[in-house]
C-alpha cells in the first residue's frame, strides 16, 4: 500500500513562514484536502487533485482524506499555523481511533508549522516570553463553564493567555464575556493585543488594555493575547510599542 | 541608521522547520550573535562575522547585539524554536527597556519558528490538540513555589502541559518534583511524552504515562508534554503509537 496522509501546516498567513518541509509534503501530494480559504494559499501543481470543503466539517474532511489514503493516494490535509494547535491533527487522530482498523496501518505524519500565537507575538515583541496558555475560546465543543474555570486557572497563577477562536457569528458573547471574567483577576492596565490576518495583506495589529479591550476588534480570524501581571510595553517614538514578559517575576502572594 | 536586529528562530533541529524568512534574515545578516551551538546550525557565508556565546550569557549577548545593531551593523541574533518562547525575544525587549534611549529607535524584528512543543507534537500525534500550557522549570528565574502553582492550576483545570528546561545539571530534582506535584491531580496512566533533540540525528521519542515516567530520560534538549485526563493513546501494531487529546471534553465536577 503506498498511500499516505500528511497533515501540513502552512504556518498563519504569510508565505515566509511555510517551512521547507511544509512546502514538500505539498509538493509531494497527489491529492490535496482542507478547508477551502487554506487550499487557496497552495499554488496549483498539475496533475493534484483538490479537495475544498468547509470550515466546520472537520471530521467529514479528516475521514475523506484517510480514505483517499487508504485507497493509496499520497494525501496532503493542509491546515493554516499548525496542524496541532485547535487544527485537523486531533480530528484525525480522533477518526483513526473511531475508524476502521485498517486506518491504523496507514503512513500519517504531521508537518508542524507557525501557529498564530508565535506569529502575533513576534509582530508586537515577546508577550509569550514566560510561561503561557493557549485556550480555545469555543464552546462548541465543550461547556462554556469549563472555560471560565480555565481563565480562572491560567490568570490566577501568573500564565499569559493566547485565546483562539475568540467569537464569530454564531457566538457572538464569548469574547466579551471572557474580557469579564479576566478583569477578575487581572488589573484594567493588563496589555492585550489583538492580533488579525498577521502576515497577510489585510494584516491588522492593536495593542491596548484589559480595561479597554472591545471585543468589536476581533472576528475568527484574530488570536489575542492577554498579559499577565509582569507583561509590560515599551513606548518608541515613531515606531510600534513593544509587549514583552519578562523571564523573571514571582507570581506574588 | 542602516543597522538592525533579528532575533530569528531556526525552529527545532530540522533544517526542514527553518522557514524562509528565517533564512532571508539569516542570509542578509552582516553579523549572527547567538549561542554557539545554534550558530553552528547556519551555514558559514562570506564577509559574515560570527559572534557565538555561551548558553547563559543571554542578556549580555541581547546587548551585545544591539550595540552592533545601534553601530549601523545588520544584525541576526539566532535561536533554536522560536525566539518568542523561552528564548532571546524577550531578553532583548528587557535590554531595550533598560538600555540607552537610542536603542528603542532601532528596527528590531522579531522572525517566528517552530518551537519544540510543536515539534515534538507533531511526532507523536496531536497531544496539544485541545487548551495546553507552556510552562518552563527552571527555577534560575522564578521561586519553585511559583513553579508548583502553576503546575496545580494548569492541571486541575484540565491544561495539557508542555515543559521547557526540565532539568540541567545544576538543576537535577525539578522535574521529578514536578511529575509527583501533577500526581496530585492526574491519573498514573495520564500519558507523557518525552522528546529528546526532535529534529536531528539523535532524536529520541518515549511514550510514557505519568506513574511511570522517569526523570533519568530527560536533559535540557528535552521538551516534555504532560497530557490531561482526556489526552488517549492509540496503539498501532508495528507502528509508533498515536497521542492526542480530543477537541471536544467537559473539565468534569
Amino acid at each position: 500500500m503506498s498511500g499516505r496522509l500528511a497533515v501540513v501546516g502552512l504556518g498563519a498567513g504569510s508565505a515566509g513562514w511555510v517551512t521547507p518541509d511544509a512546502s514538500a509534503a505539498l509538493t509531494e501530494a497527489e491529492a490535496l484536502y482542507g478547508y477551502a480559504g487554506y487550499l487557496d494559499r497552495v499554488p496549483p501543481r498539475p496533475g493534484q487533485s483538490r479537495h475544498p470543503s468547509d470550515n466546520r466539517e472537520e471530521v467529514a474532511r479528516a475521514r475523506a482524506a484517510l480514505e483517499a489514503a487508504a485507497a493509496g493516494v499520497k494525501v496532503a490535509l493542509v491546515t493554516a499555523g499548525d496542524p496541532g494547535v485547535f487544527a485537523m491533527a486531533a480530528a484525525v487522530c480522533e477518526a483513526i481511533e473511531h475508524g476502521p482498523a485498517s486506518w491504523r496501518a496507514l503512513d500519517v505524519a504531521m508537518v508542524p508549522g507557525v501557529t498564530a500565537m508565535l506569529a502575533v507575538a513576534a509582530r508586537v515583541g515577546a508577550p509569550l516570553g514566560h510561561d503561557f496558555c493557549a485556550l480555545s475560546l469555543s464552546d462548541n465543543l465543550k461547556p462554556w463553564d469549563t472555560i471560565e474555570r480555565r481563565l480562572d486557572a491560567a490568570a490566577g497563577a501568573g500564565f499569559v493567555l493566547a485565546l483562539y477562536n475568540p467569537l464569530s457569528r454564531a457566538r457572538p458573547w464569548q469574547l466579551g464575556a471572557a474580557f469579564e471574567r479576566l478583569r477578575r483577576h487581572l488589573a484594567g492596565s493588563t496589555p492585550v493585543v489583538f492580533g488579525r490576518a498577521i502576515g497577510r495583506a489585510d494584516e491588522r495589529l492593536i495593542v491596548t488594555t484589559l480595561a479597554e479591550a472591545d471585543p468589536a476588534n476581533a472576528d475568527m480570524s484574530t488570536l489575542i493575547i492577554v498579559g499577565s501581571a509582569t507583561t509590560r510595553v515599551i513606548t518608541r517614538d515613531g515606531l510600534a510599542s513593544l509587549v514583552y514578559t519578562p523571564r523573571t517575576g514571582e507570581l506574588g502572594p
